[in-house]
């Protein structure tokens, strides 16, 4: 499979089709169609067959999708059949949230560091982690082989973690802080801002 | 100004221009150009001036754009000029970071509820809130107006209680639960699922 040409546009939908197939397998369905589908996520179904076309032929005119098999390959193109270790930096009341989360288990993530520099809060349990100390975030993270981090620190000091990160070798951040980040060529940055949510909407509204 | 044509792909990046200009201000700068602006982002600096480009002439050549005047004809084109009113509902880990989000001020949001429906947690204080009644949710939106909401309750709920914001008036919701919500047209969802940002970045990874 060629995956260089694919648009990050359409990587970007593949999760949500991938959560959405999910919860229909939940709810009990085998089948679907990209109509279906495409209520579902609120994108039409020739973008969804566009989309999906880019890396194989999954359906089956007349009889739609196989549920399991295309949430098979989604997991499989998003690498997301094994589970990634995950490092969350920041035990403010979002990192705290993170480390928490029960969502990730089966979506291909587990939350295996967690890190602040407070020195009231090294040391202490948050839920089953102990948070470490932020001074030795590069070695813990190096020897530990994570590549994906969450960033939950105030913005004033997020660049500044993010440089330690890329330093440790994480190659993929998802940036709770509401500040851009400069990061070298081929490290990803994802940014889960609710501001930016929020402003999305109200450019929509009377 | 004819709004209506505008692809949303174009309005969900003018958030990301906004803060990226908020910062530059914050720096101390007073211009910048598309190139400089599209190096913060992550954008090329041709698809800048496009968007940009919908909305009037903001830049001057040779000049650039004058970053105060920018983030003014910003925020009014993303309505966020005015301060939003905003409900969270869910007083988990995740509702109550929110409710304490400090983010929010100059942004163009201020929560103004917060809800949930464990007796242990109705009447509690959370940072400033005095959280309220699930019960109450419908009545209490309606009276104050409230157009936008943040929803942070458990998958299995979610629905249920995003069609409780729908009958009382929200337009807008920031959905932190792992699920896809089905709401009439003319309501706005945004999703912030940190799988799904992690996914967004797990296809690029060797």
């Amino acid at each position: 499979m060629e995956n260089q040409m694919i648009p990050d546009i359409i990587i970007s939908r593949l999760p949500i089709y991938l959560r959405a197939l999910r919860h229909m397998q939940d709810m009990g369905k085998f089948t679907t169609s990209s109509q279906e589908l495409g209520v579902v996520v609120g994108i039409s179904a020739a973008q969804i067959r566009k989309d999906l076309s880019q890396f194989g032929e999954f359906g089956k005119q007349g009889t739609g999708y196989d549920i399991a098999f295309l949430i098979g390959q989604l997991r499989e193109i998003l690498k997301v059949e094994r589970v990634w270790d995950v490092a969350v930096v920041g035990m403010g009341d979002m990192g705290h949230a993170l480390a928490r989360y029960q969502g990730f288990s089966d979506r291909g993530f587990r939350v295996a560091l967690v890190f602040d520099n407070d020195p009231a809060k090294i040391g202490a349990q948050v839920g089953n982690f102990v948070v470490r100390d932020m001074h030795e975030i590069v070695g813990a993270i190096r020897n530990s082989g994570i590549r994906l981090a969450m960033l939950c620190v105030p913005a004033q000091v997020a660049q500044e973690v993010t440089d330690l990160l890329v330093e440790a070798g994480v190659k993929a951040i998802l940036n709770y802080a509401p500040i851009s980040l400069s990061v070298p060529a081929g490290i990803r940055v994802q940014y889960l801002d609710p501001s930016i949510g929020l402003q999305r909407m109200t450019y929509y509204m009377d």
